[in-house]
């Protein structure tokens, strides 16, 4: 379509009409504010955090463990100036001073830069766990190295384990991001409040959700599609929904939970153990040491010829 | 491997024998003929309406009332130019002159691109009306900052609202490159064909579908996994499949659907304000104002160390 | 935040003590070894190849028949040199000599990387019958070039195919790093192990998983949500897993398996030409030409005034 483009005199009242609807539905603009955090920074911050934790898997290769510090060194710098950056700007967006500059909110964001850099050992040894219980939970797996270049599972809770650091810090936003990103090329949608035990193993994972205030213990292995959710929603007396209260269930030790199981609401506390078969729907409390499956729904058997198929699922 | 690549040599045969192909299993390959859109530049023109929509949260940052204006101006003009290539190239891939140059779809283009731009004001009314309702559906969310930076759900609505706006302009292929963009990276599959009201929220999203003839009303929820399928397949007298006819559900005003939930068929007309529980299966008509749930399947619990485990999903 | 970054004089001790959990939780980083395979390079691999198969959709367009020869010769060599040179990677992985360099796997990598080049007609005929049978199985699909640019199905059964043909060839990670990608960007997780016949459809996608000693026949539709997945996790005398033995399912020819239902365990046979319905949990065989629905669990339906909703979902 090489064509002189006289049409383009037509765009200057599109654009007024488009500029009017910032003054108008201004809830979804921010203008003249302090500056937002930036997605693609956050998704840089996670890429670098990847490097630190699994030197030699991502980003550059070839080191020694001679010459590994130089490299985790630079590399530890610029996350701590991206995060750092990235903590003001969400500590600005909830700050009541509402000015485009604040200090107290910068001295706090480098404070809790430096703090999540000094975790950074702990989350490690945490993700050792991780990868370790995928190996032993996963006759798929032929090596550590595969999970670590490309179980979607391991990925989720790698960034989990980021972003609940921060979370716990009470930075706001950006956790959020950190976790959604993760859920965008993962398909597990863990909240960065969701409170994680060790050696957790996600298998395939598509569709799992972790609701927010969940509380899952050592040693739990969850399958696609499990969500861990919540069963209602409390309206105060303003018609608004409460926040922040417990409403997700509790996953003691040892817990085993199969694709398809739903299960909802802070009363749904799975005992130390249990074993939560595919596709249950459970909304109260299960004792230690049970297995809970659904009573098979009875299936209907007939020979095809007999009647043409009906039923369809796209 | 820092060796003399040798056998370099013996990929010209290979080269041919893949080209043979090219002749012998034509309907995969596209030669010789008009161009087709380009994926990348879709992609690039949703990055860009989504800056134009969402002013100060993605791309550049720093703006003010009064500089806006130049910096939207100049992104409308890089969409429409964009836009129109791309519209041009979708109306010519379904040219009967099979030409590669037509003069009639290039006016076209231009027109659909300037109408597209002509409803950008209403598409932001809209979107404002689906962060609200995200926001007011989940007590998770913590501002309208984190659903428009994060939440999956409405990054599927959105781009299926432009997409929409192009599909009913008839414009082919384009639209449905654009939902399934945002299916991959957000696991929610909006056809662009369905018809969908004000105040739309999915949680979590991941699992969605919403087919091609479903027509959903104002203030509808879903929740992560629901499908609003088809239910039969009718083919016609030489046994190809019909197309085109209306063949997914309605879902009238103020529906709650929770997950995992499968809706159907043009017959499942789910009547104002009714509810659908999780995992309900339904392919008929739901009276306005209904809850409908499962019978629980009856679920059997026994203590784990009489039996060894079997029960397995992954 | 343009402050005097005084405090980065803080970090030195803190990379340090992450330096230090190399040697302490050494299982997840990989030092001074030789270089992994790259997931880059591997996602530019499937690039090329997807250029290759489907001449004219992705990367460059505007080839004619006569042209086209230079340009998928030049592709062809430079996803020759990259694919080698992950492929040697790969091998030297599970090296035995555990050098830096091994001549025999060069050599082995090459000669793989040439027969997989080989194959690549192979390949492009499979191919063009999947796009095929999602033509003939969707209504919603307009042409097949619709079904090449954006069903997310045929992207995984794509990039299954040619990883499948690596893992014939006995490559070691390479093949698990590339489905794993195609996961990631369309939610269906097929291993490379699985084996899979002529005009495979899945529609939608998300969700499903194919295990890792499934097998599929011709003519096999499934839908979002399918898991065909192992049944138990048999252990050797030591408690470790077994690894590789036969776990999943068997899917005769002309099957078709309906969106959520989950087939688990070697004993699962699905016979010829059987319908399984949506939500269906099956681990035994099916006989051939059988439909199996689920009783479908009865539906409590009350009318949404009489008592608060409760049930949710997320």
């Amino acid at each position: 379509m090489q064509r002189p483009l006289g049409r383009e005199r037509e765009i200057p009242p599109l654009v007024e009409a488009v500029v009017k609807t910032y003054d108008e539905v201004s809830k979804i603009n921010h203008l003249g504010l302090s500056p937002l955090p930036s997605r693609e920074q956050i998704i840089e911050i996670i890429t670098g955090l990847k490097e630190i934790v699994y030197p030699g898997y991502f980003g550059r290769q070839n080191f020694t463990r001679d010459n590994i510090t130089f490299h985790i060194g630079d590399r530890m710098l610029s996350v701590f100036r991206a995060l750092g950056q990235q903590i003001y700007r969400s500590f600005l967006h909830e700050c009541q001073l509402a000015s485009p500059d604040c200090d107290h909110c910068a001295k706090a964001a480098e404070q809790v830069a430096l703090d999540f850099l000094g975790h950074i050992p702990k989350i490690r040894r945490l993700l050792a766990k991780d990868v370790q219980a995928t190996y032993d939970g996963d006759p798929a797996a032929k090596s550590l190295d595969e999970i670590i270049f490309s179980y979607p599972g391991l990925e989720a809770i790698t960034v989990y384990r980021f972003a609940h650091e921060l979370h716990i810090m009470t930075v706001p936003l950006l956790p959020r991001i950190m976790t959604e990103y993760a859920h965008s090329i993962t398909g597990v949608d863990i909240h960065p409040g969701a409170t994680i035990g060790e050696s957790f193993f996600i298998d395939h994972g598509t569709g799992v959700v972790v609701g927010e205030t969940t509380q899952i213990g050592n040693n739990v292995k969850i399958y696609q599609g499990v969500t861990l959710g919540a069963h209602s929603f409390p309206k105060d007396e303003k018609g608004q929904l409460v926040r922040g209260r417990k409403r997700h269930p509790t996953i003691e030790d040892d817990v085993t939970i199969y694709s398809g199981a739903t299960i909802l609401g802070a009363e749904a506390v799975i005992g130390k153990g249990s074993v939560i078969g595919g596709n249950v729907w459970l909304t109260g409390p299960v004792p230690p040491g049970s297995v809970v499956t659904i009573e098979s729904p009875g299936l209907v058997y007939r020979d095809k010829s007999r009647r043409p198929d009906k039923q369809a699922g796209g």
